[in-house]
């Protein structure tokens, strides 16, 4: 049941003493040769929680590179707890695994699991390792440190506060539709270079781990961008009980983006909606933005602002070029 | 990706807000409306981590009640995080659904799942919801806490310990046998009560948390029973450098298994090693073995002592009434 190491070498002793001790770096991880893990928690710190799963033929394509899988399946994770403001301190990783799955695929998945483990100072604590009928289903849970009461949350927006992203939006969301098709790309006027990058955001996204502390100084709200910035604004409001209105014009595109909306302005909708982007979304008070913009740009991290939270309910406004309110068929990515 | 509510109200919405927010009861699930939860770790605890998956067709028949699988899938991390002396915090649901799991089977799940949540006082924090084109998928990641630097290690045991276990062993690998087929009850000679009981066992672990502070303040080292006794014994005794000696005749039996082993005594060797028992398995100074006993009695649980802890290495002996050492085809459970 656990993937606990036998004294008879098994196959998976040898699969977790191969690919996932060599992870195993925190001493509370006892090598993964104890039935569970433990942290002694940052003084003066609460611990943030946060899992997601990724799988094979779902949220991944059967042939991506397993090394990529790998640090997508951490990453996606990582996005979350720095959108709450929390540094990493490990995580826990079950598998399950269909037959036909072995060292070949194992070997880079857990090379680039590990790479990004140790980039982002997110060590593996534990996991559970099983065979499956059905297809490569990957469960990260992942715990991380914020200062006590500090945890940023998508409550707290307040009217006047200027919404921003992190980065680029709508890159994944047709990196995705470039994957499944490549010859969009011709179609799309794109070089095969803008073609990669589109579909490389798609596969491997950029958590904003190095900006999730100035975020929590600044912000009054924030959530990562994972199922289309037009949806996700949506619950931000709802959450913090307030509206917004965003310009279209605004919303910060790489220069493929921008090519691509060039050639087909009814992409935009798939930018707006198409998730997969792992920016933050945050709500800044107008007098913390311009040190929210500096400090994360001395990161490396561009903020954009794309509009302002108002008073009231309801959808918040996506406004066009001419100030019209833009409408959307499906606003939010649901696997339901 | 994730399972936030949506604005609009999807099926996914729908199923969280109907089955699983009654579940998310601790105020830093923030009621599964944010993207990750929140604990304050209380003041001088070690936070313990542990995941354990459940996949239909592997560790549950499909035909399970859904209820039933629920706890089990809670059980089974609550198993381990008693082993370790860690009283339960919370727990993180990684859930993946065929698209023919409907209200109909997540109901009673999310019934008996919330049942024992409460019961064991384990809420549910956070989660993730999605379709799969494979089985039904359940990843748990639990959260307890243990004063600093208590938690208790399959690493500790000292010659001269008692190996003791609690409650009765291998009720659950005669069980899930006559889960597979319900006419062995007859052929081992049993009461339909009695075949009832282990598949009981089978179904429904008892995991020990109300005892997981008593084995803290009084055992050396210890793990919970997933894989079999004599397997699980010889990790322990391979973390703490030790050897063991054990007595197949004061392995705790219950009634049922007892009458079972009396028709077929070759049945010895599935109560040794078939696994599931979720029982503590631990090495205790023979000088607090009294206070262990009696403790862990007055809150209902047998402490019963099968062996001694013995110095060097090596795989721990089995004895059989004649103090002859007995051989397993395959000591231990692995799913590879």
């Amino acid at each position: 049941m656990s993937g606990d190491p036998h004294v008879e070498q098994s196959g998976e002793d040898r699969l977790i003493a191969e690919y996932f001790r060599p992870l195993a770096k925190h001493p509370g991880a006892f090598a993964l040769m104890d039935d569970a893990a433990v942290i002694t928690p940052p003084a003066g710190c609460d611990i943030v929680l946060k899992t997601d799963g990724i799988i094979g033929g779902v949220h991944f394509f059967p042939n991506d590179p397993p090394d990529l899988v790998g640090k997508k399946a951490l990453r996606v994770n990582l996005s979350d707890l720095a959108a709450k403001a929390a540094r990493p301190l490990g995580f826990l990783l079950t598998l399950a695994l269909p037959e036909e799955v072995g060292d070949a695929w194992l070997a880079p998945f857990a090379r680039g699991l590990g790479d990004d483990a140790e980039f982002f100072g997110c060590p593996l604590l534990g996991g559970d390792t099983d065979r499956t009928p059905g297809p490569i289903t990957i469960s990260i849970a992942m715990f991380g440190a914020v200062p006590h009461g500090k945890m940023l949350r998508r409550a707290g927006a307040q009217p006047g506060d200027r919404v921003v992203v992190t980065g680029t939006i709508g890159d994944a969301a047709l990196g995705v539709a470039l994957r499944r098709d490549p010859r969009i790309t011709g179609r799309w006027g794109l070089s095969a270079e803008q073609g990669n990058m589109l579909q490389g955001r798609y596969l491997v996204p950029q958590p904003r781990t190095n900006v999730a502390e100035i975020f929590g100084r600044y912000t009054s709200a924030a959530m990562d961008i994972s199922d289309g910035l037009a949806g996700d604004l949506a619950k931000l409001c709802q959450a913090s009980g307030v509206a917004a209105e965003v310009h279209v014009a605004r919303v910060p595109l790489s220069q493929a983006a921008g090519a691509a909306l060039e050639r087909d302005p009814t992409l935009m909708e798939a930018v707006l909606t198409g998730g997969d982007d792992y920016e933050i979304l945050a709500a800044v008070p107008p007098a913390k933005l311009e040190a929210l913009r500096s400090e994360a740009a001395g990161r490396g991290v561009a903020v954009t602002e794309i509009g302002m939270i108002q008073a009231g309910g309801g959808r918040p406004r996506v406004l066009d070029r001419h100030g019209n309110p833009l409408a959307f068929a499906r606003p939010s990515f649901s696997h339901f």
